[in-house]
């Protein structure tokens, strides 16, 4: 089994980051992949940082980055005050895929909410990604909701 | 059309704003409703106010509270570093619905979003909400994504 490091993601990953949210069929419609990394990326970055309840994770392997993910707590009234922690924006490199590195994610992530206090972990996928949709069913995640989106 | 008031959720709408999660087929099954109000909803409401990247809003008609939503505004490094604005915890007090209330919620809370620099609206409903599946969709909402949920 590979060795995985998991760590908050410093401002040095953002091009790998970005790189590999571009490494996507999805994402590379919407991605701007530069060097100089654009603007818009350093702020979000920092916005992330800024906020206690949001976590960016870089994966590495042997000190490469393979992945990322976005962590969220989110504090709500209803389920008795129940923290929920959402997950968004998994992604793996394409030399790492279908090496279970997905799975060992998704557990470090529920792992990391347990941690937080969450009682529900939710995300949602594109309903066109089939093979995710089939790995968070694997994973135990119900699909109990139709996920919505508007853009503005 | 009826006069509606949006505001902040102050402390001491809890009360009002717990019975109307549970005032409702789903949330009545796993809602605290007591005098005085569970500490668990006081912790909980203490956590939002605390997350500028959290807004629970208060409806009133009239000085009455008649219902409620939670705006959440997530920074993230996708999509060339956009915000997203998320919807939960949408409830609208019984003697009001099927009034086009819960239209001018949404509408208020899409307002808010661009206001805050949102490029995209999401939320998820259950997808026994057949009520609430069509009112999304009426709004302009697409239902791409399949909305998953993991109890912990």
């Amino acid at each position: 089994m590979l060795t995985l490091i998991f760590r908050k993601a410093v401002q040095s990953d953002l091009s790998h980051l970005i790189a590999l949210l571009a490494d996507d069929e999805i994402g590379q419609t919407r991605e701007v992949v530069s060097d100089p990394v654009d603007g818009a990326y350093i702020q979000a970055f920092r916005a992330i940082g800024d906020d206690p309840n949001q976590l960016l994770v870089t994966v590495l392997h042997d000190e490469t980055i393979i992945g990322c993910m976005q962590l969220s707590y989110i504090p709500g009234l209803s389920r008795s005050g129940m923290w929920r922690g959402q997950i968004e924006s998994v992604r793996i490199a394409a030399g790492y895929r279908d090496q279970g590195i997905g799975r060992r994610m998704i557990e470090w992530a529920i792992s990391n909410f347990k941690e937080r206090g969450c009682g529900l972990v939710q995300l949602t996928s594109d309903k066109t990604r089939l093979d995710a949709l089939r790995f968070y069913a694997s994973l135990g995640f119900n699909p109990t909701h139709e996920g919505y989106k508007l853009s503005l």
